[in-house]
């Protein structure tokens, strides 16, 4: 489905909505470009394209299919770069990641998606600094692959969350947190599956030279780089934390479970005492003098429960109970 | 076994099958070249095939041996290209790896597989696609390896459910999965050792000049590496999630065990307050009045009965129970 | 808001404070550069710097935001680099990162600091040192770095000093230190993610030529980043310790439980002689010879007592208690 | 002690065995090299050997130390490969490691072996194929190369049934296969140290232009590489296997724990029962009618009876007997 | 302090110790070089010297400070190398770590130690070969720096009969080997930290043309580097070691616990028997036939004691006892 269709020129969007067949016109004429929004095509629908504006067959494939890693590559003069989009479900503690295949070539730029991005906001901030788009299609690249990294920004910040939730259960009391953990490193190896090829990617696009992104834009894509960095380093050390989240787990499960022996036994303990007791004075000897005693009974209960009383302090004093 | 031989001209199947006296002659004519398909072949009859084509000695040993490591080997003009096959038996829970042994140069192309490898197919579907095959013996190479990748990608898949299931297993009740998280992670290495070392050998093809990998088909290369590198990746995170199942595994075990220290310490107590009373009841002095009332045994009954639900109350409460 | 403004020439600060008009001026004559020193800018504030300066706009974006990686950007002939700060707060066992931009030109150095920074030392020390000074601003940036790195030393030996606390407290008793070893995880991936990319940004500094910092810098720079890397093992190394740490306190967890159950088995043994030998003498058998010798009862409490009292000696020797 | 000494010529070995004397004029004549093997020399031994044939004093030091890493060192036109054997000895499961220090010079070829190594069917492999000794001393080298390289195949074929009889026993009843897996992980550490540096003097040999291994060789030298990089990614995958199966067997031990505590525990609620009903009926009140019930104890005796195999039947069904 | 001072001319010391003023003067002849052993000099002591052999004020902070980084820098045609020298203290398993600074010029070397490192003998070994001298300065950095290798090669060996101390320990009864793990798990990250810079440093002494290292020196240097690898494989198969080791350790506490938890067990059962059997004979029912057995008692004592003898015999069996 195509969302939006629109010629720039100088850096301005010209009035109205293309047709498909007027953007091909559109893009021929110098100083224009096209950009053309697409949305989970179908095969047919996104071949139509692909022949209008002479996109490569495995580019197309792969727009297509989706599912690709993020990557740049090169098809003569336009370029394909795959970028993940990641939004971080916080009820679910789920990671979503969609797609965006973009085809950037000197007089248009296709973008692709697939999943939860939302290009319009994009698209709307890049109309606003007619500087930038002056550079041609190169600069859409850069606006979303921007936007696309800021939302990593978010997305590390709802798993930042999560991680500390789920230290304070690790510490805290009642809790078995080893599923969620678990569930969360799943979620972390999936965004760094996603992000993480980006990197090479960025540097690859303000390294080399291609003729879709002038030298101004260099800056930008680096710094891009460097945010996306950030963000990498930030899920490399969610993985890390995890992973010494789920031992120190362990050990707390180890720690609890040592508590609860101690204080069973010294409860056990307790109860020993007026059991072992009984017994002695429930033996059938016939010569047992304390038996006959006026208070005999009274004494022994009242000895016992001394003891009992004595042993539940001396546990208490050393934290068995 | 020769299974299949034919010659192609312009991109398309040469009428007929080829016997293998006249497979050298059709390679020796300009703008054809000649696929010859064999299966597991005797030293012997491979032999016969690399001096009718003049393969290096030690390509033959290897091609007639299997068990190599995926990788590209320059003999000359002739290419060596070893790639595995991978199958993942689901009911088995394991990777069956098989070996394809490819000999490209710019007449021939000879293909050698051992174990589970069906090349029919890709032989079926590159002929209805004269415009590649027209790129002669390397759009052979390069249809094999495309079918190969696709291939680990399926058996990817099946070990993405069985990893499923088994963290289903860790977090759920009544199974023991660590034998078979251990199993999967003994397939996993197997799996990684066979299709890892294919990264190198591909980049080597896109980026090298080797004469039958012509310009157009870098792309086709650079495309299947790609979609390795998204297999790769998969696997890498099967292990990291299968060492976190493992260790996730003994924490619940551990916890299990917590739980049901819990369960048996709380009926021992409970179980200790009639033993206790009676021992007490039990005694033989001479003077406990308690003994002598008249619904003493009654009222000893109901109060060890009362403290004993009072117990299994709390306890249920507080989640020993 | 800014701290500090003064023109240096030939080494040595001119008399009195620049107004901010007055230091673009100043800027401009030969032999002369201006440092200008601000601490956490609005962004207005920060813009008209930039305007005066002719700072690029990625670059004072950063300024602002903070959040950086530490790195070096080359805009032109200006470089900007970024450095983290990091203060470790021994009573909360946390490190505290703040960050420093220097904007480095040929004739100007502008920094901008962010956090718990202090720059005041920095430029009093430099202004004793009018040798080092006469390089230019890549002196002053010099100076920023090797002070940085002189607090990241700090920092480090303070954390140094907590994990010997946690190691003497892991093989100590009666502490539970896994959730301070999982903390200072937590706070060593932050020092490391703060300070591991400056090596990289240093080593740029001293191998690439940057018109700011000329060759008789370089040494020092070579030097910093030497200093830097000792750090940075040392960190690595915090980390490797608190993970071996975090299992040898699982280790000893279980080692303690495995005390506490011989030690509590041992007395249930004790406490099961004298019931058991009461159960004998407590049963009802009429003719039971024992029950009627004139010291039977005393005799079998004092053979209790002797039993009790020998194996209380076996597992005090054996070390079960 | 010297134990072989020969000429060979074109491919061909000159009849007799040549004395040391002569074997220094033998390699001065043309198209003519000598192949001279030694066995553990002692120093003046091999200082004789190196004097004659013009060794580099270093490379001396190290053939009669022995313990050398593998390397290839090039001393003007002599080159200096250290190969390390590897021989499993299965009853042991001990790795032995021998060595083979080779001075390969245009017109002579040295071999000094220490420990297990036997390199009588490597010459007699080599003297029945002319065709590759005709490439000189370098050819010699291959072959004592491509042989240890197999000796490290067989090798690694013993590690790997060790690691599946000790998978056996982890997931087995009644073994305790910890010191075993611990000492196959350190067997396995040393067969790494053994051939891993191997790899990088393999692909020295076949990318650097050295004289004596002319370019024909390159191909039999990249295909030896290829077979050590499959033993190292054995080898490699080992210590995964291992640290897996550690940790497996760890879980295992726990998870008997839990079930011996349960089974335990099954046993003590059974007894209990008895206990608990003998204790109330052994209570002396005056007042207890079942006690004058005519057949009051059978009846308790049997439903005593009923409830333990009640209990017994519940806990089987649960798997906790 | 000064400890010795002498001038070398064609290989050869010059009779006499130099006092500083005249090792300034010696240094300036021809063909002539100074070497200049320093201990610990303070702050006022070294700068005299550098400043009589112009070293660079960098250079010389680091020199009197000491806890530098293993590295080679260049200061003009001086270079300053930093080695760490390392010693294995085996009562007290600790490494000691001291540091060399060796400056080397063309025509002087100055060595400057601090901690345990004693150069007498290398100076004593150097001196007995002239040949190696005659290459000037860079033969005393080379003899130093083999030295300590050496060294180090004596550390690890002290190391690894700990670690087999150690495993036996894990292994065995009676221990609780985890501190101790732990403390070597220390000392080998110092000690990595102290030798493993040094590959670098060595790798660009013998790669980078220095002129006070010539050419002949070179593979004297390459050697040194060769043996230090060897002496890190050895350093990081001790970390893995003892990683696995304190794993395999934690695996053994369960396993004992188990072990003892079962030994109770079994006790308890045994226990059992007496205390069920003497309570049904303990309860006050008036028609209990056995009771009134003549010999009622014996036999139930004779039956309890044939039951405990028969599950002492059944626990022994199993493995249980």
């Amino acid at each position: 489905m195509i969302v939006d269709c629109a010629a720039y020129e100088g850096g301005r969007r010209r009035e109205g909505k293309l047709s498909m067949e007027r953007a091909g016109e559109a893009a021929g004429e110098a100083g224009t470009f096209v950009w053309l929004g697409v949305v989970e095509p179908s095969e047919a629908e996104f071949k139509a394209i692909a022949d209008e504006f002479g996109l490569h067959e495995l580019a197309v494939e792969d727009a297509v299919r989706a599912h690709q890693r993020p990557k740049v590559e090169e098809y003569g003069e336009t370029i394909h770069v795959v970028v993940k989009t990641a939004r971080y479900v916080d009820p679910k503690e789920m990671i979503e990641v969609g797609e965006v295949s973009v085809f950037v070539a000197p007089d248009f730029v296709i973008t692709v998606r697939h999943g939860n991005a939302d290009l319009a906001p994009v698209r709307q901030r890049l109309e606003s600094r007619p500087d930038l788009l002056a550079h041609g299609p190169g600069a859409v690249l850069y606006a979303i692959v921007d936007h696309m990294v800021d939302r990593y920004m978010e997305a590390a910040h709802g798993f930042d969350e999560d991680v500390r939730e789920v230290e304070l259960q690790v510490f805290g009391e009642g809790h078995n947190p080893t599923e969620r953990i678990y569930k969360l490193e799943r979620e972390v190896l999936e965004f760094q599956a996603a992000t993480a090829p980006l990197g090479e990617a960025l540097e690859d696009l303000c390294r080399s030279n291609y003729a879709v992104v002038p030298e101004p834009l260099h800056e930008y894509f680096r710094d891009v780089e460097d945010h996306l960095r950030r963000v990498t380093t930030r899920i490399e050390n969610f993985r890390q934390l995890l992973d010494s989240a789920l031992e120190a787990n362990l050990t707390q499960v180890s720690m609890r479970q040592n508590e609860d022996m101690r204080k069973i036994s010294a409860w056990v303990a307790i109860a020993a005492v007026p059991t072992m007791v009984a017994g002695i004075y429930g033996m059938n000897f016939e010569h047992m003098p304390e038996l006959e005693w006026r208070y005999g009974y009274q004494l022994v209960l009242a000895t016992v429960l001394a003891v009992c009383l004595y042993l539940y302090w001396r546990f208490k004093r050393s934290g068995w109970l």
